[in-house]
């Protein structure tokens, strides 16, 4: 295949695969893709490990990074002495640790055995890196190694980002969910502009890929990559039909043998149809797709609930408050599966099997091949 | 071009036009496209008067008629006695008759005279037919004529429409949101399916298109159309591509020439960006996607709202208003001005300029060519 994308990065098919899974990277990669690695569930001394391996899997071949966007609420500013983190976790009010604890209860998940050091660590790691020291850190830790694309998702251009990835002569791309964000990074110096429609799994917009896409595509110079339901060929071939040089998936990869999704969320996965997910705030403070959960639910609608907060705290709240329920709900505890969940797409209602990352790949590729040539039957006839 | 929807319907381009418009129709199916004609706004009378018209306009050229779905309150039921409007006026709570009365005062429509027969009348007209009889009866006056289609949009298939088509030689399509809906009404032997996103004007589902259609495709056996966000030669490919035979538009003959929209609204809609929608049940009682407006604000948002009746209530609470709302915007008031709204869809933010009718299909169906062939280009370098 040939698009602009696929000249500029030097890849077979413009096919993005983004992942918290240094496995799927490796194999979409190794697939003729591009690996996208999400690095928000790392520290940065685990990313270098994690980058370090990456490097000896694909052999030369590109792969990026993805960045998290910074939070609003400048962790600095309230860091003056002694750990980030405590300080941070001090701005979290009474009345939202009382509903955790009361939604623990109700669902039946123990809070009473501490959680032991290496579980109990992710979140509150999870805190020091969502701020914008701890995005920076990241990115400082990404361009050391041999990376194709830097990539992340803001309301604003991050100027820094830019000017060290610049310095470093890796492209950055960046993920918008209107055309003025996408003008607005365009003119900051993105080099490439994920266009993601509300459909997609995680922080999106309003806006659906079919309507935003063409949008974008007019109103930037740079190449475009669609996101937001886009687990097919066939929906690959529509959205370059849009006008984007490539695509950009992320739900698809979770219910590969590769995916870091735990065994009851992956379940959940493969039985939920399309109407399954919810833009809710109950996760990260922003809106974010997921899957709808009784965790969602509570948080969303329950009359006792304090309602989330901004970000990054409510990422410590919810994730904290993950950590024991992924484990209860591993375990079997029923009230625990039903506080799960993980971000995912309305393509969640596609996914009903699990298999290896790259033979999703050729699945997608062979299926974009048909739809191009269905296509010229309806015109060549 | 050629689709199994082309073939089936004897048409050049597999484009389906919704429109309330008589004009925009007629210019649809003469520009080698399917006009579909949205019976809602017609009483029985006018809509025999008009489909006569349109018979001689399109000169034996297929042209189809929507009929409106029928509504949760069923108007027989409550008329009794007398004459039906009435009964369901008196259905309307006291609550919401005030807010109406707060909100033109607020906004500086005047109550004081009253409308004159001919502008009052529709309203009236338009609580009638949204009921199953007025639905039927629609339904029968077009079956008189020699349409090729008759649509219609529900939760649950129409099985005496379905019989009575059927028995004219009329095929059905049935537009719908769900993959559980779209197995319904196939079942129920509609023989087009229209998987329609939430990206879509009027009453919409929660799932995409770029989701909803190929899930729907592999779902039934009947041609399915794509409807939501499509108003562009690249998002009709992008929907064939998807597995669509054809796609089904509305919204963007609401800037046409021919089009029936006020020229306030019309300003609405050249101005808006794709962020100006909302899907609110300030209008009919159901989530429709509309324009933003001071209208869908006050209702879904303010302290004081009652909230929005159930269908057909809330049309007729809403359409009695707009008529007066309409009126007052046309002559510069600019309360009315932020009132005014319609049923239009995300792709709002495309249109930019009124052009005739056929220039739209045109433009449509060259951009589709120049899209299938960069398609090509990406497979065959």
């Amino acid at each position: 295949m040939r698009t602009a994308i696929c000249e500029r990065f030097g890849i077979e098919h413009p096919l993005f695969a983004f992942s918290h899974s240094r496995h799927v990277v490796a194999a979409v990669t190794g697939a003729g893709g591009f690996g996208v690695l999400g690095a928000a569930a790392y520290s940065p001394d685990r990313l270098d490990a994690e980058l370090s391996r990456l490097d000896e899997e694909v052999g030369g071949r590109p792969y990026g990074v993805n960045v998290p966007a910074p939070a609003t609420v400048d962790l600095r500013a309230t860091a003056t002495a002694g750990d980030a983190f405590t300080r941070v976790a001090d701005l979290i009010p009474e009345r939202h640790r009382d509903f955790v604890a009361h939604l623990l209860a109700k669902y039946g998940v123990s809070t009473l055995d501490p959680l032991p050091g290496h579980l109990a660590a992710p979140a509150e790691e999870f805190g020091r890196r969502v701020g914008p020291a701890g995005a920076a850190a990241l990115a400082e830790v990404a361009l050391k190694h041999p990376i194709a694309l830097i990539a992340g998702a803001s309301a604003a251009p991050d100027a820094a980002l830019v000017a060290k990835a610049r310095a470093a002569g890796v492209p950055v791309a960046a993920s918008v969910g209107t055309v003025e964000q996408a003008r607005r990074h365009a003119a900051a110096g993105a080099d490439v502009i994920v266009a993601q429609g509300t459909e997609a799994g995680g922080h999106t917009g309003e806006i659906t890929t079919m309507v935003l896409v063409p949008q974008v595509v007019d109103a930037v110079e740079v190449p475009v990559l669609a996101a937001g339901g886009i687990a097919s060929g066939r929906q690959m071939a529509a959205a370059l039909a849009l006008g984007a040089e490539g695509v950009w998936c992320g739900s698809v990869w979770l219910t590969t043998e590769e995916a870091e999704t735990s065994a009851p969320v992956r379940r959940k996965m493969l039985a939920a149809t399309s109407l399954d997910t919810t833009r809710s705030t109950a996760r990260t403070g922003r809106p974010a797709r997921q899957l709808r959960s009784a965790w969602t639910d509570e948080w969303d609608e329950a009359t006792e609930s304090p309602g989330a907060l901004p970000p990054p705290l409510q990422t410590l709240v919810a994730e904290a408050a993950m950590t024991r329920i992924g484990r209860a709900a591993e375990s079997g505890n029923p009230g625990a599966e039903r506080l799960a969940g993980y971000f995912v797409g309305q393509v969640v209602g596609q996914l009903d099997r699990v298999g290896p990352t790259r033979q999703v790949v050729q699945e997608m590729i062979e299926e974009f091949g048909a739809a191009v040539a269905r296509l010229r039957g309806v015109i060549d006839m």
